[in-house]
């Protein structure tokens, strides 16, 4: 029997319909995570991409201008951030002052090696990657024009990623994003009505209930999301409370790194390699309802393609109970 | 140089930015357009899924319970309505009235024969299916429980189809719908504040300016919307006030079958075959709200993959501006 879940905070609806998953179809996948991109990666063409990538180590001209980069004791980069070279932001620097269209945009490059996952990194090395996010974020919280900072990773071809090198995005707008105010609300709303901060009473919650934990160190919990959008969709919470994410030390930097090093890996093996979105989600800049906010990362698989209930309605469907989904993350490794 | 644009009944915020569509790709596909579907759709396996169809004609057993039918004079039905067998509402007859899990899911076969998409079908044809779905709105719009119907048409693997068959899905809830609720509340503050519906004042402002018409006829304007979220989304709005699809007179079926049809077609010469979501947008019963709302379809074609901004910051990036694509759309036939 179909179940709807309300997503505690933002109350966005989800069913739980887990007879979905035995539909017939008649588009067949060689594996159901990997859609197009396994299509698409055939070993053959890689040589051919590693020898075009504008990411790799040696091809720094083909994207000149470094924002910012951490290098070894050799003077080679180990993380490089670039402006994106493609940006859907108007240029911060060429804009009047208070136009709602500037922003910034950077491509945060975590190994000068030819990577495709965040599994073939190890989380020393990705710690190392959300340092250099952090600090840019830092950077660029300092300008008064700008109001949110969104990271995130978009890994293979069904979750948006164009260029295959591993790579995270960064996006600093004038303005707070529609689902992020959705949050701040709900959170804000669950402050009034409790004194306390929603997520930290979830995360209580979840450690207490166990049935949806996927991975939990001295820093952080990971749970598959009650009402998650897509099968294994999954939360990356600290467990100190703090609205904004680049106030992260650099040992929290790498019990995080540790975490969502875990989760990837363990939606790696679960699924057969799905593509995801990992999402930064952290609180506004200059923003009355922020301290009530909660900073944490979302991990969405992109196993359904999302489809005319959920563009036209705001309403998902998950084939996989998140309970089930957490076990099978749990055994996965 | 990107554009920010904001959505004038909801605010959803689209960037304009057509030097996205040079971005290099590692991830190679057959068009543009076709995606996955494309490449699962091989005519080898074509007979194995007709032979396999539950919704051919000859295949009745498959989906036993017929709620609806148009039949010709031979007794053969033409469009036939079946109980979803995948529901992901919970079965209004086994759940308690006021349980809000509970729902409709139906699916409308839009021909006996194995056709795969709209342009396949002759507006006559489609005609007729949509007087079906008006008929099955109106059958429901009589149960106290329920307040809203949506009618969408996931088109191809992108676009979330499982089976290729022509068919629609109906699926009417006892809630309004987020996405609803919001262009709900924008039309109500608009009339609030202008006496005057806006969807109404949109219509002929598209129609003077012209620049983003893509078809129209004594019923109906179809025009590429001012923030589209894909390269080709284009709204088909009736061009009488109404709040509700279901008060569609027979002969406004037969104009919107004609709008929708030529929309499609020029849609697919122009992408080389598009997978899209077509939705219908509709007011809820028994809503102070709705009488300011005028329903409309969304034709939004799934070109790019939503991604990380997307899913977690709710803004879109759109790499076609929609007066260049409306004059693609206006030239395609």
């Amino acid at each position: 029997m179909p179940e709807l879940r309300i997503d505690p905070v933002t109350g966005r609806r989800t069913y739980i319909a887990e007879d979905r998953a035995g539909r017939p179809s008649d588009f067949a996948h060689p594996a159901p995570g990997k859609a197009a991109s396994a299509l698409a990666r055939t070993e053959a063409a890689s040589e051919a991409r590693r020898a075009a990538c504008p990411f790799c180590a040696g091809h720094e001209a083909a994207a000149p201008i470094e924002a910012a980069a951490v290098r070894d004791a050799a003077g080679r980069w180990q993380v490089r951030v670039v402006p994106n070279k493609f940006p859907a932001v108007a240029s911060l620097a060429s804009s009047a002052p208070d136009d709602p269209a500037a922003g910034v945009q950077e491509v945060i490059i975590e190994s000068p090696r030819h990577l495709r996952d965040l599994a073939e990194l190890s989380p020393a090395e990705f710690a190392v990657a959300l340092v250099v996010c952090r600090d840019r974020i830092r950077h660029w919280a300092a300008d008064g024009r700008l109001r949110h900072a969104m990271a995130f990773k978009n890994s293979g071809y069904a979750a948006g990623a164009s260029l295959e090198h591993i790579h995270s995005q960064l996006i600093v707008l004038p303005y707070v994003p529609d689902t992020v105010g959705a949050e701040l609300s709900g959170a804000a709303r669950y402050f009034a009505a409790t004194g306390r901060c929603q997520y930290c009473d979830l995360l209580a919650a979840e450690v207490a209930g166990a049935v949806r934990l996927v991975a939990a160190n001295a820093g952080f919990v990971a749970w598959c999301a009650h009402a998650g959008r897509q099968p294994y969709e999954t939360w990356i919470v600290p467990r100190r409370h703090a609205t904004h994410f680049e106030d992260v030390s650099t040992d929290e930097a790498g019990l995080l790194a540790q975490t969502l090093h875990e989760v990837v890996r363990r939606l790696h093996t679960a699924t057969g390699g799905a593509d995801y979105n990992l999402v930064l989600h952290s609180g506004p800049w200059h923003d009355a309802h922020a301290a009530s906010y909660h900073w944490h990362w979302e991990l969405t698989p992109r196993l359904a393609p999302l489809a005319g209930l959920e563009l036209g309605a705001g309403v998902f469907i998950n084939s996989l109970a998140p309970e089930r989904a957490a076990r099978r993350l749990r055994e996965a490794l």
